[in-house]
């Protein structure tokens, strides 16, 4: 009767993201997960690779086993 | 640094739910509230109330400080 | 690099629950899961069997990939 | 009926962690708060301040409105 779902404490992209605007874009994975919103958090390509940059996720939505999160980018690593 | 959030295990509804199809409402809480997604929770009118029925929620979103759900009424409580 | 969880809005003993005191239960879980806390839930010894009763969890600890909880029972159902 | 909780992210210690081992420390905090465990997280002195260092939270304890973390630092900024 439990609902699986996973922590999240940053944004893997694995260059699955969508832009939306200039800065904001839209990423969909599977399963349910929690991520901190309103807050910045740093974003990745791969999960062991250099930080891309740094994002505030504006919203977040649960539905079909997949989560959607829609990010906006606050500054970009200039060495990627 | 922290994201305030609070965890839910059932639906108040305080009769502000909308009716989107035959047995499908949507409903806007303040706040960021975690609820079991795709499990039968009880729904309630008010608080302190009887249980109106049973409810699954099929989506959940989280954006600019408020929750949405969006949930299947799938029994009522006939007595209400 | 997320951190996998169960949301848990209900108390599956199993019967494997141990007791401490006259009222007071600890039961450990495997994995990391989250349970509404200082609020009563309702017990079941079986997931698809009757209620057993009601009780209140005043303690959750996570430690290598193990919950465990100390639940104080409220109220039990007679008809068990 | 709701549970508040907070989605932490990182460990601000405010000078209030103990020393249980070498690189063992416990931190209590006021409320309820979820943290990512088993994985490396920032550790800061000040929520403003400058990372402090990197550890592993083992173990993490609800009871009475607090929360308790153990956690095993594993770097160190050489700089602070």
């Amino acid at each position: 009767m439990g609902m699986p779902m996973e922590l999240n404490t940053m944004i893997v992209t694995k260059g699955k993201e969508h832009r939306k605007e200039e800065n904001l874009f839209s990423l969909k994975k599977e399963g349910y997960r929690l991520y901190p919103i309103d807050i910045p958090i740093h974003v990745y390509k791969t999960r062991d690779g250099d930080i891309t940059g740094t994002a505030i996720i504006e919203k977040i939505e649960w539905q079909k086993d997949h989560t959607e999160i829609t990010y906006r980018l606050i500054s970009l690593n200039s060495t990627n």
